[in-house]
């Protein structure tokens, strides 16, 4: 496939551009344009650059209010419950992990719990940010209905990302895992390649675990992620993100109907591990933890074995220097949107 | 196989006297061999009666100390940090889940991280006693090195349990996931049944994935759960509950080489939604949650879907009426360490 390079400001202003005229106001379209294209220069795109249109057809569908702001509820204990009022994900979730990062270097550590609140893009931003505030953070959200739990043909689970974050000088530790062994935008990417998958991602129309992504995108029978494990996980994250925040379980954001992510919840926790312990300990049980890894027999001679987000972080660099390859059919939408010629 | 059920009182009491003639005083082996009991009567020998004769060792190679006790080191706002002075692994974790579901009780939730444990068994046992408690919880420990991390061939990473739990009347919620697809309990189970897995549970000595129980356990090369997910999620889990507690990372668990899970770390953490959300809306966002699984449609006709936890409850129910089924031989020794003579 032909995919041009833009560097990371000309993504960043264009999408800028475009969340201006769909009517969000200038500091909060640059906000939320900057996350957008941060998760394009990780390399996803699926979360970043590709997901504006959908983003601007929902502020017009007056799905996502583009004027609201998440507002606190309820206080109590090391918990703070805080409603998203619809208003746009990215931003509320931003505010969120700021709220929590900021309680924990108060008090160690905060869970803040936001409900009726709209899709959050890519979940590790938020992990990046908490490390980058020096703390570590586990962060989730429901979503609607996207799998069949484990045993079932229709769908009635969310993928549920879930993500862990721990500080690191030299390259912080982020874990970003949705409930499904791979995403929709995945099996997209593989079909246009005319690629199967590397392992059984889903059931054919006989019920068959199959590697080939078309199939699997006729039957919409994704495969949670370690069968039983993820999906028994999906269930479980959404109650707990639902009943801490007051909020909506999956069943009742597939009732709803407004769109992707449309009212649900999401949980951030962070933690500022210096509160209660020496740097030199923190760093060096990290440090040690990255050697083992770093150390252990490669599967295959010459592949080292990476930390989560180790990869992530090669992909920003490369991209950082040569420019974030994006499709050309959503770079050219996304220019028009943002009022510009085609390139 | 032949396996015969025996009530749960006579294995509870057997396993008891087995602890009290190891050493432990008569109320502790009481507890902790309740604990195992209980474990067998959920259909999980491995860490219930099939694990009394190692854990006996153990506290034969002073790697358990029978006496000592979990205490409070450290606290700052909701999270309480508890040291557990290498005692008994089951008797630290339920003490340190009691101390966290009273402190939800009181300020809706509280985070307790234990450090210098030891094995705590089945990890779902603690989300059971928390939603017996009317808590939401989660928790989960590190391990010592027992599977390779996703890319790699040599063991560096634990299979760190996770668990999470959400009361309900008519059955409570409760996944217990560990971080590899399969235990080497299942893949002896299966092998001595002359069985494959029902799905690819690591590699063989080709490196190639395998259902061949026998094959994985030559090359211990067990698969992580969601391969390169359940990798990254073990390395998190491990980084995040050795830091907050302060105790050993699975690299520093290796190294002190007290056993399986000698010196471990682990996070309580629980949730009193009743302090903010009212009963009747807890309720309902679980019921309605579980009415949706229920309703989905099965992928096999005449198979139910189910909830995390559900399939524990019948199998508890049943081995209740019925005597719980257990290993001819491993019965025996266990009677044996309890001074009796053969059945």
């Amino acid at each position: 496939m032909d995919m041009p390079r833009i560097a990371f400001e000309e993504l960043w202003e264009t999408i800028r551009s475009a969340f201006e005229r769909a009517g969000m106001r200038p500091d909060k379209a640059a906000a939320c344009a900057r996350i957008h294209a941060e998760s394009s220069l990780d390399g996803v795109n699926s979360h970043g650059l590709n997901r504006v249109e959908r983003f601007i057809d929902y502020i017009h569908r007056r799905w996502v209010d583009v004027d609201a702001e998440a507002v606190p509820v309820q206080s109590l204990g090391a918990l703070e419950i805080w409603d998203g009022n619809l208003g746009p994900g990215v931003l509320n979730a931003v505010r969120a992990m700021e709220r929590a990062t900021e309680l924990a270097k108060r008090d160690g550590m905060a869970i803040l719990a936001l409900r009726n609140t709209t899709h959050w893009m890519r979940g590790g931003t938020y992990g990046w940010q908490a490390a980058e505030a020096g703390c570590m953070a586990i962060c989730w959200t429901n979503t609607e209905s996207c799998m069949p739990a484990w045993g079932a043909r229709s769908e009635c689970i969310g993928n549920n990302p879930f993500i862990v974050a721990v500080p690191r000088k030299d390259g912080h530790l982020v874990l970003d895992m949705a409930m499904s062994q791979y995403s929709y935008g995945r099996l997209q990417v593989t079909r246009l390649k005319g690629e199967r998958l590397p392992y059984p991602g889903g059931f054919d129309a006989e019920g068959e675990l199959t590697d080939d992504p078309a199939a699997i995108e006729a039957t919409r029978r994704i495969l949670p992620t370690g069968f039983w494990k993820g999906s028994g996980m999906a269930v479980m994250l959404d109650l707990v993100a639902a009943i801490l925040s007051g909020g909506r379980t999956t069943a009742e954001v597939d009732r709803l109907g407004k769109g992707s992510c449309g009212s649900c919840c999401q949980v951030f926790m962070a933690f500022d591990p210096q509160r209660h312990h020496s740097a030199e300990y923190i760093r060096e049980a990290v440090e040690g933890t990255v050697r083992q890894l770093h150390a252990a027999v490669p599967a295959h001679e010459g592949n080292a074995v990476r930390y989560p987000g180790e990869r992530t972080l090669l992909t920003r660099a490369e991209n950082l220097k040569k420019g974030i390859p994006v499709d050309k059919g959503v770079w050219e939408a996304v220019r028009g949107l943002a009022g510009l010629s085609p390139a």
